[in-house]
């Protein structure tokens, strides 16, 4: 087909497209099918409906839009560009998917700005929305005043196929019909092409129709490409429609084609994942009747969507206006609010936190957790959180707050359902909010296997979120090797950016929730014991915040015999066997490492004072597998701990069985010592 | 309420409830209240309609009962008990969740027989029910003929509430629904209570409307308890209209009482997952008029409960004629059908899988692995298996046979959908199907993170499974760090039972398969590269299989000045490396390890053979994080890896950034050497 002339709405479709197709074909890499076909859509939606401001994208009261279809990415770049971000040059969207771009291939929050959450894991992005669209509701019910709607903005989301094929996304949808979060609105690609060609042959269920008994309202429309502009119009009155339902999030299913333009290609999965090639590009730009060269842009279109800077500019002024009246009538809620948001913690917050000495009753961590988390929650307004429908067993509830739930939206306890994964992503977005809440998570250490993607989300996003999760070892029990982590502690050692801590007591438990508050660019995840654990002599928050240090000792670096290391529940094992050991005549050292990442953080200096190179002979001892701890223990130590799965016994039994007893310890180490 | 006499059948049901309560009591541990409420739908089951053989639990036409609801096992122990299996006598139960028993805390068929699929983490048991039904349609379509349906059996699922919330559920359900496998059977457990209370906080949409929308055959019964056989027949009238359904998986959502018969605790979460409690229990007797001692059955009971072992070892002898007369007329499918069902490969079947030289051409090991996989699939009728929608890039494809579909069942393509975690559970069942399959699940090797629970349930329940996970590192380039694994390799290989392949080059490729289908008890992860490997020197099947080996020295232990210990791609690395030293006259030696699961299992003397422990110094490279190295590396090593985050750019830009050179190799190796 050739297009004598194009609208401007026309020209910044095609805009959207070429940069794309440029963008994919410089690269060699890429996926320029979603962008091709989801340009309508998303020009309806950043030109005519969505509020925004280029200029500063950490307007609070911005609609949120997720681009769950990460791989799309260029899509979304080349929004950003168009719209009028500083963070996307045209030199950016020449360098896409290049080293140390800021258009890497998939969307990372953490490195272009605009862009409001990490996608590219399929179906993330759905549950992110959900998230935003609760912190949106909370902070509405939290400030909003009967004369002032401060917090008053729509959580946008394009997911394709392959999102709604993920549990994930059902898992967050499920949530968010229940909760009836009007102001979610979720734009479905549906292109009916994946990775192994149609989704026919493996995707024919009624995708709408699961959204209506999710509890959602539900609309389908055909996209049309932009010729016809009864087609953009037909977007947006669906996406007004949606907007006027309140009290439910909706679900808006786009019929599109993939790869729309290209003559070979459009409707295969062949423009889904790579580069069109030199010769369907050109043919695409005949196509199209697109006669601008690589990367270039019609000025009539970018002045068409450069509009969205004063627009925006407009918007934030009367907004920042509402909130000055705001301010003047309600100075408290408005103080609070700027506090969160800028980030700041009152001063000497962390004074809440309880600090326990040896004659304090023994306690199971995870109750232990539960009081504090209870302490934080009347010191920081800021915390809201909740467990996958484990509340009584993770000690996750908050007793001075209601549940969230739909009409009561300012209350701050959540209730996820047996939903980890969602629950994961959910958290991510709430911190990525912008508003300052601090959200945790909750549910059986053994389950982070549900959730890790997640997880890991949220140490590459840099998201703070505080992962609470309890019956951390075999000491589960009765329950059985299904319940009962093993590789756990150790698996989540190793993701980047995330802190693990596994606390001894209460004064460690205490500066693993002192250290997740206060780190603003790193989620937390706390072990906790189900099993009760004594207070211990020598622990102190401001030791534990330094993630090892040592328990006890007396002797010189040279003299020792041995160092116990320890972490939750053993070092109390450490402790008992040391005294015997001490009894006997040995020189020994009990060291507590409840987080590994924080304690490599400190110089080399203090890691020397704790584990002195000169005193090689190390024992650990952690009900969890050993792999990893020859990075402490070195060529002369050894490992007490578990490299089988567990088994179906009372705790106590169990620990025993598999060695977790004084006898063993004691005997492990005397054959350490020689 | 008293009940002046009861029927046998409520006598039946009373006794399953009342050996869950009594167990649980004795234990004072477990979840009495899925028992007590959903006794009566089992029942029914067990007793008017499953098909099976207590006294043969492998008979291979037996229906399939799956608990996914697991936590409610001593409803499965109650009826293998009931039902006469060998495998749990009334001492067995008794002894319920302690050290070493028969009746753990979830079930675990490796421990249990009779109990098909270990579950207990919600959800798994739907997706396993789903692939149960897969490989019989999969084995009838292959077996069966016009005159003789040997496999022909149902598959029948109990789901909680809790099930029905998990994404994994939603995922198999979605695909069971596409592929139309009319021979299964979800019976929803719909008690409305889970651990939080309520489901009302969470879970209020309509999951018969969801069902539907999957394309299911959808029921609602109302149960009743047992005391009105009425509500027995309706229950056995759905099963059998659902059985009459035979172009989709039915769905029966059956509305019970969570603790029935407990007045005090009836219809709450207390009597979830804990005890009832002496003076409960003593209350629960007299309301359900049950004056039997502890873990007694009436006789009426149990004699007409063990009817199942006449009956089951009836349809079984009625089977093995029917298979007499197949066996006469097809016998080469019976010979197949036979070795199939035995674990006996064909004599030399290994002599199928390629080896290589240095002169054949570099080939991603994932090209090499697709290769392999047709090879295999032509040389074992057994395998079968596909890819989460990426099996272009995956090289999963099996190019002599077609796709799995309705109507085509017989084929022996899998297509997924973008649905991980139902793959991993659905591989997991066909392992275990005791038809003797092979199943293979593929996506990339980050997303692992989306099904790890599957995975390890894989090496829990002792499921051949071969995990095909191709883009093994930051290698993955433009992706970006949502797509680049680093710390997957590592967090896999301390699941313990699993065994994590990593190889570099052609020979090691086949050697991974060679251990994962001998391997009959264990799953086998192997872990692909995107990029072209070189074909290396001094690699083979036979050294690889041993998990660790010398792939290049020439100098005795004494002398060596450094062991380069590398992995999949990096192994080439190792290899330049050493050429470059041996070139300045250092003596080193190259150890490849793919796979330390294995290496771990050599004796003593050998490992020392491979890496002698007079040579101290050593340096390990894989483009993966360091976390673990140190076993092998020891205090006087050094890793060369990646212990942050990847980045988007070209696969070779990214590994030289991160110093996966033979430049920063050969500079760390003398660094180390000193």
């Amino acid at each position: 087909m050739v297009v004598a002339t194009q609208s401007v709405e026309q020209l910044c479709i095609n805009s959207i497209r070429f940069l794309a197709i440029d963008a994919v074909e410089k690269a060699n890499s890429g996926h320029p099918g979603l962008p091709m076909g989801a340009a309508p859509m998303a020009f309806v939606l950043w030109d005519r409906l969505m509020r925004y401001n280029p200029k500063n994208p950490n307007w609070l009261n911005r609609d949120r839009f997720v681009l769950s279809a990460g791989h799309g990415c260029m899509l979304q770049y080349a929004l950003l560009y168009l719209a009028g971000y500083d963070s996307v040059g045209i030199e950016d969207i020449k360098q896409f998917r290049q080293w140390d771009s800021k258009t890497p291939g998939h969307p990372e929050n953490h490195i272009t700005k605009g862009v409001e959450v990490t996608t590219g894991p399929l179906g993330q992005g759905v549950a992110n929305g959900v998230g935003f669209a609760m912190a949106e509701a909370h902070m509405a019910a939290k400030f909003n005043k009967p004369d002032s709607q401060i917090i008053d903005h729509y959580t946008y989301v394009i997911a394709g196929d392959g999102c709604n094929m993920e549990g994930i996304s059902g898992e967050a949808a499920s949530l968010a019909g229940h909760l009836g979060l009007g102001k979610l609105i979720v734009l479905y690609d549906d292109n009916s092409i994946s990775i192994e060609g149609s989704t026919d042959i493996a995707f024919t269920e009624d995708v709408n129709k699961r959204f209506e008994a999710y509890g959602w309202h539900v609309q389908h429309v055909e996209q049309g490409n932009g010729e016809d502009n009864g087609s953009l119009d037909s977007i947006a009155k669906a996406i007004e429609a949606a907007k006027a339902v309140t009290d439910k999030p909706s679900f808006i299913k786009v019929t599109t084609l993939i790869g729309y333009g290209s003559p070979n290609k459009v409707n295969t999965y062949g423009v889904h994942g790579a580069a069109l090639g030199t010769d369907e590009v050109k043919l695409t730009r005949e196509n199209l009747g697109w006669n601008y060269g690589e990367f270039e842009v019609p000025g009539d279109a970018l002045a068409h969507f450069r509009k969205a800077v004063d627009r925006g500019a407009e918007a934030e002024a009367e907004w920042n206006k509402t909130f000055a009246d705001y301010k003047a009538k309600y100075a408290d809620s408005a103080a609070l609010l700027e506090r969160m948001v800028s980030g700041e913690l009152p001063a000497n917050w962390a004074d809440c936190l309880p600090t326990y000495t040896p004659e304090d009753k023994a306690e199971a961590t995870r109750n232990t957790s539960g009081k504090i988390l209870n302490t934080i929650a009347d010191t920081l307004p800021e915390l809201i959180g909740g467990s996958a429908d484990l509340a009584p067993s993770n000690k996750t509830a908050l007793k001075n707050t209601g549940d969230f739930q739909k009409g009561s939206y300012g209350e701050r306890n959540l209730h996820f359902g047996v939903r980890e994964h969602a629950m994961g992503a959910i958290c991510n977005a709430i911190a990525l909010h912008g508003s300052g809440l601090i959200p945790y998570g909750a549910t059986f250490l053994v389950f982070t296997d549900y959730m890790r993607n997640a997880i890991r989300l949220s140490a590459l996003a840099e998201a703070r979120v505080i992962w609470v999760m309890t019956h951390d070892s075999i000491a589960v029990g009765e329950d059985g090797p299904t319940h009962q982590p093993v590789e756990h502690v150790a698996s989540l050692r190793m993701i980047p950016q995330l802190q693990v801590f596994r606390p001894a007591d209460g004064n460690e438990t205490s500066a693993a929730y002192k250290v997740a508050v206060e780190s603003k660019k790193h989620p937390t995840l706390i072990a906790l014991s189900r099993q009760n654990l004594p207070q211990l002599e020598g622990s102190s928050i401001e030791k534990a915040e330094k993630g090892g240090y040592v328990l006890s000792c007396g002797f010189a670096p040279e003299e020792l015999d041995l160092i116990f290391i320890g972490t939750g529940s053993e070092l109390e094992l450490c402790v008992k066997a040391a005294d015997i050991l001490k009894a006997e005549g040995k020189k020994v050292r009990v060291v507590s490492l409840p987080c590994w990442e924080l304690f490599e953080a400190q110089s080399e200096e203090y890691k020397e004072s704790v584990l002195p190179s000169v005193a090689k002979k190390r024992l650990s001892v952690e009900a969890g597998t050993t792999f990893g701890w020859q990075r402490y223990t070195g060529d002369n130590g050894a490992s007490v701990g578990i490299d089988t799965f567990g088994a179906s016994a009372p705790g106590d039994v169990a620990l025993d069985k598999f060695g977790f007893n004084v006898d063993n310890v004691v005997a492990t180490a005397k054959k350490v010592i020689g």
